[in-house]
């Protein structure tokens, strides 16, 4: 990470790398292309040829070109074009009661003790934690509040830390105000109140095909039911097939995850999050917008929310800091818009406040402006991770496997050759020592069976590359 | 507390002090009488004088006798048998749906942040904690534990803090293994965690009359009814009606407070609690057990838990660190027998998981015999502070007031002459700067509207003794 921490200083050469990015992701560059020299580049566009190297080092990070000895630098093969991406999903014709398998939180709970080489993970690995920062700011926050680190932070939460929440949001285009938000411990509980404050038992919640199977447990555990809509790899929930969905059946409320979908890793335009907003608002019709991996965009900027364009108070917004700055400090939040009251209400009555001295420790850490500086990295890490990760499914999985290529987030949704049952590949892989996460529970109707989800969340290394042709290996065996 | 510190590490004089207060209780003792001098009583019992005094001291303490200068020492005037306890409440004619006023988590929040003198709290105050004890165990853990404080504790959780509980299970003669236990976000999750695994909406559950308005507002957001049961100021449910209210009503789950029941600081005695157990074992009734200040006991050892009788699975125990450590680290368990798998994953599908610095810190605090120490000094505080507040009570409140005389515990109970509106002191006391807690949200019907309740939890001081002044004299003067 200490390379990435000198990084984010400057960014003249970051704006030089994306230009050159986009330049080859138009085909401007081509496969093979001969970059412009270094000194060339340096006289050409009046920059010194330290930041041209910067540049090209990035670039040569993220995989997009790389050094020839004694020859310079190339475009590489670009294995976005190479690689087919999934095909859509389609909207399934009823609501449906959720059941999902009872074995993923067991699942998860053995892989987290067993001596996997696991690719379930979904959250930052424990290099990418900040610990040295943490442990400072829960050390000041201990030292300047005494006791009050021991009391309760009640609901809506620890004010400076709804303060620094409230400024984060200009981040995403958003103008949250301090007294919209209220801590929550951690996004799924954010999702879970906030469906409480919406529908009841027995409702359909709309969702999109697939979904992260947290969710569908919690929908199962409330009673509700879903309803799966389409969805494009890339562009995330199909509005078209939504509006016709809301045209036959009953939705008590929307429950999408715009940016970055997990496991899709879609991403859905600033116009259709538009479009959305008001086709939900003409209808009424409350929208839960799980945020947890906005952050973790791989592009010049954020991409907006859906509450970005809200007007009404429909837009439930649910983030966390779990997949950025700590899983286990459970510290997450949601702006619930007009049901503010009511989520807040529900909050107490669940566990009546979010521990102390969490609130209190991500407030000082954000306050110090340790988060944007942490995120930085974090996120050219995960963006080069994910290539890498990419990159080694393509060379060890059968033929016909397609890949999604997400502007963010840490996840890849795979599509086995059709005939490949998941369940059985992750049951072989489990016996080879690697874990992975069937299709199947990211769906109420356990579709996507021949699709498994891989995070990219540990470093890269030769064990992961192990891992990755192991169950590589096992899927062509099982062709 | 200091000297309670000093007090813990002998016994002697403690056996002393309780055989006394025994015979002050039973009135072998009477009001006024004069207590054998020092070393007379050093002299009978061969124990020296200076463990004569430190009994004397704690029955002092105690306010059972009190010091006459060049007298000797006094058994004080018996408050317990001048001041009448409230009556026993009666059984609810059916289950109905419980609305607990939306004020009370509003009110609970506008009195944290006024600068009211609070007397509805119910939980340590800030001196009480053991912050700099906590502050170590918390370094300690950062220490050891690098990263992982801030990594995933999955559900059922730490497993150092899970051992730690079931050996504290020793104390109530119960035999919890590690495996039974499953971490929650303190006592109210766990309970909320256990009614969903064991009932369902629109089902019944059988509470007492009082009961703790967060319990009835959990209840109320899971969309359950409540069928309230009768009880007795000082022995608690009455299970004579609850088995009357078995055979003629439906009830899927009791939810019980056996010791020192908040509001009415009853106690259900050990033969009475075997019985409960039996009796719903019978009708395979689960009972969901709230035991949250079961620690909290003034006698000389703790009272039973219904968990300690169960042969089936039946009970499902809740209780937290909450009311002894530290509120504000909501840090509590539930041991749900039976359901403990379905409980697991509600856990799971609520927030993943309990902060994990939080569970590792409460372990290590645990696990360093921190705990026992410090509840021996809380105890001890507890119930001399108890006596003052109930004595002000008594010196300030109208004729006929009628207060709890708990054996644990931190709150009273407080009946007013019954033409007085608890809602209406309330809305008075809040305007001369006193909170209270009206006894109508301890009760889905609203029931004792004449009753308030008060902690005893700061520190009794003039402005303790001033505050409590403010509400009689307003008591006094609605009369």
């Amino acid at each position: 990470m200490q390379e990435n921490v000198l990084l984010v200083k400057e960014t003249l050469f970051e704006k030089i790398a994306f230009n050159i990015q986009r330049l080859i992701e138009q085909e401007v560059l081509k496969t093979g292309d001969k970059m412009p020299s270094v000194r060339t580049l340096s006289r050409e566009q009046k920059i010194s040829m330290s930041t041209v190297f910067q540049a090209y080092y990035l670039l040569e990070k993220k995989g997009l070109i790389e050094a020839r000895p004694r020859s310079g630098y190339y475009v590489r093969k670009p294995y976005k074009r190479v690689a087919a991406q999934p095909a859509a999903t389609t909207t399934w014709k009823m609501p449906i009661n959720v059941r999902v398998d009872s074995l993923v939180s067991d699942f998860v709970k053995t892989t987290h003790k067993g001596t996997f080489i696991d690719l379930t993970i979904a959250g930052p690995s424990i290099e990418m934690l900040p610990v040295a920062k943490l442990n400072k700011s829960i050390q000041a926050v201990l030292r300047t509040n005494k006791g009050n680190s021991f009391q309760y932070e009640f609901p809506p939460g620890n004010e400076n830390l709804l303060r620094q929440i409230a400024r984060l949001s200009l981040n995403w285009q958003g103008s949250l105000s301090p007294d919209e938000i209220i801590i929550t411990n951690g996004c799924l509980e954010a999702v879970n109140l906030c469906l409480r404050a919406v529908a009841n038992q027995g409702d359909t919640i709309a969702i999109e095909s697939p979904t992260y199977y947290g969710v569908l447990q919690t929908i199962e555990s409330l009673g509700m039911k879903v309803l799966e809509i389409a969805t494009h790899p890339e562009k995330g929930i199909d509005l078209d097939e939504l509006e016709k969905a809301l045209g036959k059946t009953k939705i008590a409320a929307c429950l999408f995850t715009l940016n970055f979908n997990n496991p899709l890793g879609s991403c859905t335009s600033d116009v259709d999050k538009e479009r959305l907003v008001k086709l939900l608002a003409k209808r009424q019709i409350p929208l839960i917008e799980d945020d947890i991996l906005g952050d973790l965009y791989f592009g010049k900027n954020r991409p907006k929310n859906a509450k970005t364009f809200d007007k009404e108070g429909l837009v439930l917004l649910c983030s966390s800091f779990s997949k950025t700055i700590a899983p286990g400090m459970r510290v997450g939040w949601t702006a619930p818009g007009r049901y503010k009251e009511k989520v807040e209400r529900l909050k107490f009555m669940t566990n009546i406040a979010a521990p102390s001295l969490m609130q209190q420790a991500v407030a000082h850490f954000l306050e110090n402006g340790r988060y944007n500086n942490h995120l930085k990295g974090l996120r050219l890490t995960y963006h080069i991770q994910m290539r890498k990760y990419r990159e080694a499914i393509f060379r060890y999985f059968p033929t016909g496997t397609k890949v999604t290529d997400p502007h963010g987030g840490h996840v890849l949704w795979i599509e086995l050759p059709p005939n490949l049952d998941a369940v059985e590949l992750q049951r072989k892989s489990i016996e080879n020592g690697v874990a992975i996460l069937p299709g199947s529970i990211f769906s109420a109707q356990k579709r996507h069976q021949h699709f498994v989800r891989i995070g990219c969340c540990y470093p890269f290394d030769q064990q992961v590359e192990h891992a990755i042709e192991v169950v590589g290996n096992l899927a062509n065996e099982m062709m």
